[in-house]
C-alpha cells in the first residue's frame, strides 16, 4: 500500500459574522468552520477536513485575518486554483484570501505570538453602510480618557475581572496594545495580546467606554483589573462591533518552539 | 380660519441602498421615499409629507449624503428632538444625519451647483465586511489608464452617449471632476457633475473599467462621448458600488436664482 503524506495548509480567511453563529462548527446551525470545511470536502472531494483556527471567534463577530491550518492528502497542485474554487463555493460573506502550503512546525492555533483585534463605535449619526460592523453609540465618547485608562491594562496580568471563567483555564495574558483613536465620530480600539480569554476584548472595551462617556473615572479599569474577579459591572459590548483584524506569528524557525510554549502555557491553569 | 403657515425643512440622509427599490415612492415595493414619508407622517402626525430630494438614486444605490426637502406646517419646535424621533421610527438601514430650516429659496433638487457620486470596486480580494457597497472585479485594474481616459469627458458635453434617453429632456452636463484612486486593492472613482442623467455615472464607470482592466484603448471613452448616441458596447456597472457622497449648494441668498435657472435648464430638451 502508498503511503500518501498528509500536508498542512495554512488558509487566510475574512467574514462578515453578523450571519454567522460564530467559528465553531454546531449541529444544525451555520457557522464559518461548517461553512469552510464544507466548501473544502467539496473542493478537495473528501469526506472530512478538519480545520484549526487562530481565534474562536463568537456569533456576530468578523474577521478580515483569520488564520486556519488544515491536513490534507494528497498536496493540491494548484493553490491559487484552489483559492479561486474555494470562493467560488463559499457564500460572498466569506472570503480566501490566501491558501499557502504552511511551513514545518505551524499551528494557527498554538504558533501565534499575538492576536489583533479591533473594536468600532460611532458616537455620531451611524453610516448605513458601515452598520454591521461599527456599533451605534448613544453618547459622545472621550477618546483621550479611555487612553489614559487603558494604560494600566498593558502588559501581564490576571485578566480573570474581563473573562467568562472556564475551568482549569488560566486568565494570565499579556496585553501588548489596547490603543484608541478617532476619525471624525469613528472611535476604534485596537488591541493586541498574545492571546484572549473568552468576552477579554468586549469587557474590556464595555469598561473603557463607561469612562469615556464620564459615566466612570479613568482609575477605575484599572482597579477593576487588579480585583481579579469578575465585576458584574463592567458589560460586555455587543459582537458586531468586534473584528479578528491580524494574527502575528513568529519566523519559520520558531513555530514548532512557540506552539510547544503555548500549549503548555494555556493547559496551566 | 387661521392660516399657519407652511416652512420648508432641510433633511440630509444616509441610506444602505441594498434593501431598497431605489429613492422614489412605489406602489407595494420598499424605497426610501416611502419609508421616510411614512416616518414623517408618524412623528408629525399629518397624513401626508411629501418629499423632494436632490439624486433619485435607483434601485441599490447609496446614499451618504443625500439632500431632501418637504413643506410642514406648523413649524417643529425642536429639529433635534425631530432627528430623533425620526431615526427612532426608521429602520437602521436609513438615518437622518439632520433636520434643519431650509434657508428662503431652497430646493433640494434645483438649487444644487452639483452633485458628487463615489462608485467603488475591489480588484484583489474583496472585504466581506464592505461588500454591499463595493464593487468585486475579477481583473486588475490600471487606474492610471482610467485617469487618461476619463480627462478628455470633463466640461460641459453631450453626454447623450452614457444617458438612458427620456424624451424631451436634455442629456447635456458639465462634468467638474472624474478622478481615479486606489488604496491597496479598492478603486475608487469620484464623479462630481452639476446634474446626472439617468445610468450616466454607471455608464461612465462602464465605459472606464474596459480601459483599465485593459480590453479598450485609453482613447475609447471619449470616441464613446463624441459619437453621442448610446452605444451598446458601453455596460452599465451594478447599482450597489455606487454612492451619493454630497451634494453642493450655493450660499443661501443664491438659492432661488439657481433653482429657476437650473429648472429652465432641465426643461430644454
Amino acid at each position: 500500500m502508498d503511503r500518501v503524506e498528509r500536508v498542512r495548509l495554512r488558509i487566510d480567511l475574512a467574514y462578515d459574522g453578523g450571519d454567522f453563529h460564530g467559528w465553531a462548527s454546531q449541529p444544525g446551525l451555520r457557522t464559518v468552520q461548517g461553512d469552510l470545511e464544507a466548501a473544502l470536502a467539496t473542493v478537495l472531494r473528501v469526506t472530512d477536513a478538519a480545520t484549526v483556527c487562530a481565534g474562536r471567534t463568537d456569533t456576530g463577530v468578523h474577521a478580515r485575518g483569520q488564520v486556519v491550518h488544515v491536513d490534507v492528502e494528497p498536496e493540491p497542485e494548484d493553490l491559487v486554483g484552489l483559492t479561486r474554487r474555494l470562493n467560488g463555493v463559499l457564500a460572498p460573506d466569506v472570503r480566501v484570501r490566501r491558501v499557502a502550503r504552511a511551513a514545518d512546525g505551524f499551528d494557527a492555533r498554538f504558533s501565534p505570538l499575538w492576536r489583533r483585534y479591533a473594536y468600532r463605535l460611532c458616537d455620531g449619526t451611524p453610516d448605513p453602510l458601515t452598520r454591521g460592523h461599527v456599533l451605534a453609540w448613544p453618547r459622545p465618547l472621550d477618546v483621550d480618557a479611555m487612553s489614559d485608562a487603558s494604560r494600566p491594562l498593558l502588559g501581564l496580568h490576571d485578566f480573570a475581572a474581563f473573562c467568562k471563567q472556564r475551568e482549569g483555564a488560566t486568565t494570565v495574558r499579556t496585553l501588548l496594545d489596547l490603543a484608541w483613536t478617532r476619525e471624525t465620530d469613528v472611535v476604534t480600539g485596537l488591541v493586541r495580546a498574545d492571546a484572549f480569554c473568552h468576552h477579554m476584548v468586549r469587557s474590556l472595551v464595555g469598561c473603557l467606554v463607561a469612562v469615556g462617556e464620564g459615566r466612570r473615572p479613568v482609575e477605575w479599569p484599572g482597579e477593576v483589573l487588579r480585583a481579579e474577579v469578575r465585576d458584574p459591572a463592567v458589560t460586555v459590548v455587543p459582537p458586531h462591533g468586534l473584528t479578528l483584524e491580524e494574527v502575528g506569528y513568529p519566523p519559520d524557525d520558531e513555530l514548532a518552539a512557540r506552539a510547544t510554549e503555548a500549549r503548555a502555557r494555556r493547559d496551566a491553569g
